[in-house]
């Protein structure tokens, strides 16, 4: 069914909707696209899904897996005892050779410890980042909307030289997959002195401004996150999962507040009516799902991984993302990025 | 002019809109309130703003003071350069005990510092915190809509035993000032469980459970931060201080996005009319500084640092926080505590 062109592996199973929203996702990327994937889980269930909607069979394959890791099971345990998880199962086809690239919504630590035993480090990576991307504003014409920051939860804490490697593998992420010539490289930080913030972060402030060719434009706040001033934001990995998650929470928590005034409130229920499309934009600030993938950075093998919360529109977003990291070779120029950094 | 009440020292010239902004608040303060405070900076300046407004004289006194530290000057240089700084004569006033607290809108670092070296910690304490509050949703009646994080930039990294003391004061704090019997504890960590976040948040976590008297509720993460599970929230300085500002600016963004949203689109602006009280309390979401004062746990003085961009408003509120604390004994409770813990 496949053609020579090398295919996405999806876990099917996993995230908050699956396999339902994986299912219809990668439906509509096969319909509108030429990318092939492969569909990895409970076989019966994926096609009896396919069954029931439109999809394009010359685009989609079904690899079995019998078992499933769920979101919140502790991921060493999982790992252990799930030998048959789609997650493993979608990975080996990613380690075998049959795909290009790995997509997942599912449980995040099982696929960062996954990948530290199936997968390969890049030759010269000290440590794996997973990234995430978030929405700000735009400083410049044609600068991407999403930020990406990195790491969000495959460290706890780092060394220097590992965060001036997220720096850079980030960088060359971003400057294949955002089309950006010199992508802004910033440090997470407690106030813009290179001396500030404990030794970790004033030695990584030192060695990010001494590489030539990153473009890193020095230390940047909380209260700047949001702001145009970096394309890539570095940060160990504690902060960075807890700095993700309060910046996606204060989101849904102002439309979530835009919701219940509405509902207290006729003439706020008014002029919300007439306002949608505002509120639209609000919200689509708190849903980091539609946004797609980020990538899983250091390893040889292409790994994405998308929100929990993920619906069909973000895994398709995903699987584009995927296609367009193999297709761009996102994985050598991050290698190769990497080596150039002596 | 001042009776035998002690009176609270104010730094009038700290924080973007002082000394206007301050001298408005204490006035406000001494016209609706029996608290008496000693504003503190260019006495002529202090003078001339009272004369244009409503103040009650019996409530406030001048003291001089001829320098100001700049909210952006580097601390250290600052204290040793400006002897006569307003923060640190109105410092040196309750270190004299001439007053029974003191609220600056000014210069954090510099507050820290000169608190480091002019105060006195409490007998046990290891390491001061500054506090900060934030509005979070409220779970059941009587609930503070503000929640007590601490440390928010005084520590960069801090030993488990540091962050156990943070628990203990920010709890003894806040069941002085929100009359909340056992108020609920939280450490800001990556996950729920206790071994996660690394090294020493495993440790914080197993001693917080430890401690008979504290109403430890477990790790809280980021995207939990605005509900009402924790009343006081525990995290090393770094770590908090980034972690509020990043609440505080996606809220800002929020307002923003609501306004400019409402300056492109004349349907969306017609809605905005309407609903002016909806937008109201996002904006009270964003503006922090309405919140009055969180205080500087870990010293025998009594010590609230308002939010820079203060309003009159928010002076006022921070004089009352802090005439509150002196009244109902929040430093005292807040040592024996300390000296509880064994």
């Amino acid at each position: 069914m496949l053609a020579a062109m090398p295919a996405i592996a999806v876990d099917a199973m996993g995230g908050q909707q699956a396999p339902e929203a994986v299912v219809q996702g990668v439906a509509e990327v096969s319909l509108h696209t030429e990318i092939e994937c492969v569909l990895v889980g409970d076989e019966r269930r994926i096609q009896q899904l396919l069954d029931g909607i439109a999809y394009n069979p010359e685009h989609i394959a079904i690899v079995h897996a019998g078992e499933v890791i769920g979101l919140d099971e502790e991921p060493r345990e999982a790992l252990r005892r799930k030998r048959d998880a789609s997650l493993l199962a979608a990975m080996r086809l990613v380690t075998g050779g049959r795909c290009a690239a790995l997509v997942t919504a599912g449980n995040a630590g099982a696929a960062i410890l996954a990948a530290l035993r199936d997968c390969s480090l890049m030759p010269g990576v000290q440590r794996a980042a997973m990234a995430s991307v978030y929405p700000r504003n735009v400083d410049y014409p044609g600068q991407d909307p999403l930020a990406l920051a990195l790491d969000v939860g495959a460290t706890v804490h780092c060394e220097p030289r590992e965060l001036l490697q997220f720096g850079v593998m980030g960088a060359a992420y971003a400057r294949v997959i955002s089309k950006v010539d010199a992508p802004r490289v910033a440090l997470l930080n407690m106030g813009h002195g290179g001396e500030q913030g404990g030794e970790v972060l004033a030695a990584a402030h030192r060695q990010l401004s001494a590489l030539s060719g990153l473009n890193f434009v020095g230390n940047i706040e909380g209260n700047e996150l949001a702001s145009g001033r970096a394309d890539v934001v570095v940060c160990e990995g504690l902060l960075g999962n807890i700095v993700l998650r309060v910046l996606e929470s204060v989101a849904t928590m102002a439309v979530d507040l835009t919701a219940s005034t509405a509902q207290r409130n006729w003439r706020w229920r008014a002029g919300m009516a007439i306002m949608a499309s505002g509120v639209d934009r609000l919200r689509a600030l708190a849903d980091y799902a539609s946004y797609g993938g980020a990538p899983i950075l250091g390893f040889e093998q292409l790994l994405i991984k998308a929100h929990r919360r993920s619906t069909p529109q973000s895994i398709a977003n995903a699987v584009k993302v995927a296609a367009k990291a193999v297709r761009d070779g996102a994985t050598r120029e991050v290698a190769a990025a990497v080596a150039a950094m002596g």
